[in-house]
């Protein structure tokens, strides 16, 4: 079944003109029999992750919360639903070499995913990406190749590693894989007997946001689908916002994983068709919601995984009463950074 | 079916009498066939937990480690799964009230099952319980009473409450369904593809123990059932050891969710059936393994939760090459103290 929607811009558009740009109807590149069918081929050890209420942080938020929590698998993020679809292709087709650049948790997943099929995995990515991230793709057997940019360096660096070699280059986000893999989440939050009004979506590349945005919006598009970004890596927001490729020529956020500058096209055509709304919000909410997850619901999380915590702290209003789930989607953190962020509130200082 | 076991004390018996002492053939209370019924009457959102290798634990302990998380729940422990069953019985019978003592999880648990099944529930707690676990037992709308002494104090205010009420007392571990309801966790383990050694188990009533050990024991017997209680907690071990149940007059442990006194004598036959092994632990190892599954999972845990951890820690030569499950039974920690006892560590302190 291939979805096909409305666009925001119809839904966003003057009642006058309502009647008309409601046939414009699109597609994203996503299927989801496709999406469903990459269910057989991830690790079981992916899939079927916890979703649950999460009541201690309900008095603080003023909405019902739920979590789908991406990190209790061997590579503390849900980036191997997609490596997973990527490298069981591969190895099927006989290739023996992939590359792909990586802030961080990408990199980890396929480099487990490779493993598994023996694949060799090169992974190249940005010199200030967190050590931990880093070490584990090394620990994971996967050659890894830093730059001294950033993200959106370590792109550039990878495809030159593959035309050099001839070798499959795996774009996050751009390769439909990423997005379908992904979108698995969006499957079982469909499967869930509970209901829910809205899901907040870390948004960085965009795989997350336009895989699990296609099923909400192909199985129940009453849902509300929310991206979040950080103030500090706002391109994809502001792309989403003016309809066309925003670049930026840095970014400032700790939210490693979701601090892209430059967009990709395909994947803003996805993310218009099937998000509701982009949202940014501050540093200071991230560590908020850091701290929050800990504090009340016993969980470590990475700053791109406080995302969806960090936007309710913001707009309390917009939420109130409602049923929110957000996808805790990494918990590959620096432990030392971890404790200096959310260590600083004064009741737990020195 | 139910499982039937040579006694350990056969297998452990010198050679010259194995032949004689192998033909003692005894039976636990638990039944594999009704272990697999419960999973029917527990809700979803506590079974299928997270069962993963993680690596980054492995190069500090010396042996393959995979971890059972049942934290990612409502109640963040196991425990739900036990009353669960209990509450289903309850409301199938037209029961109204029910009363349990718990030293913080159990409560949690079954003012859970008991608030979604219309079931009124007191819980009797220790005043020195964690607060956490207090309040979120409050939270739930439970009725909490608070007694001075220690959780077998609390266990003989529980049972004058259930007298004086005329309603069903839930004994943790001596009820069948907190043992069978535990079981379900053991299932799960059989079901995984990956075959392990040895599994660690938090020792403190015995149902995690005796549920877990049970289904190990009736169908993978091969599997080593390793059972942890800290030093300053060691009532059961010592009777598990004398095979005669041992009480102590006091407990000094941080892992408030084993912290027994009064073994219970049909537990205990219980686990003289299934435990290949009970040690004690040192309180330091139980926080290095809390900071260990901090530093290298990304898992915040209570005290005895780390229990598995800490006895590799301490027997590193015993595990070495092995592959080893531990079940991380729980992350009910009060946020204060976690940060104390794993903050503690000179290069996360100020």
């Amino acid at each position: 079944m291939v979805g096909t929607f409305v666009t925001p811009a119809a839904e966003a558009g003057d009642r006058g003109q309502l009647a008309l740009r409601c046939c414009v109807v699109r597609e994203t590149r996503l299927d989801t029999a496709r999406i469903r069918a990459a269910r057989r081929v991830i690790d079981p050890i992916f899939l079927d992750t916890p979703l649950y209420r999460c009541e201690e942080l309900e008095p603080d938020l003023g909405c019902t919360v739920s979590i789908k929590l991406e990190t209790a698998n061997p590579v503390r993020s849900f980036k191997a639903r997609g490596t997973e679809v990527v490298a069981s292709l591969l190895a099927g087709h006989g290739s023996r070499a992939v590359v792909c650049a990586s802030a961080g948790n990408l990199g980890q997943a396929l480099a487990w995913s490779g493993r598994g099929r023996g694949l060799d995995v090169t992974v190249v990515a940005s010199r200030l990406a967190p050590a931990v991230k880093l070490d584990r793709i090394r620990a994971l057997d996967a050659r890894l190749e830093l730059v001294d940019g950033d993200f959106d360096m370590a792109r550039e660096q990878a495809a030159a590693v593959a035309r050099y070699y001839g070798i499959r280059l795996v774009e996050d986000s751009l390769d439909i894989e990423t997005c379908e893999g992904a979108a698995t989440i969006g499957l079982e939050l469909m499967d869930s007997p509970t209901s829910f009004d809205a899901v907040l979506i870390a948004l960085g590349g965009g795989a997350l946001a336009t895989g699990v945005g296609h099923v909400l919006k192909a199985l129940a598009p009453e849902v509300e689908v929310i991206c979040v970004q950080p103030l500090g890596a706002p391109a994809m927001t502001h792309s989403w916002r003016q309809r066309r490729v925003v670049t930026t020529d840095s970014t400032n956020t700790i939210a490693d994983g979701v601090a892209g500058r430059r967009p990709i096209q395909a994947v803003l055509d996805d993310l218009l068709l099937v998000a509701d709304d982009a949202v940014l919000v501050q540093e200071a909410s991230i560590i908020a919601g850091m701290r929050m997850l800990l504090d009340h619901a016993g969980l470590v999380v990475e700053p791109s995984a406080a995302l969806g915590i960090a936007a309710i702290i913001e707009d309390r209003e917009r939420f109130a009463g409602r049923h929110v789930v957000t996808i805790v989607c990494g918990s590959n953190v620096d432990i030392d950074a971890y404790h200096r962020w959310v260590g600083a509130a004064p009741r737990h200082g020195c």
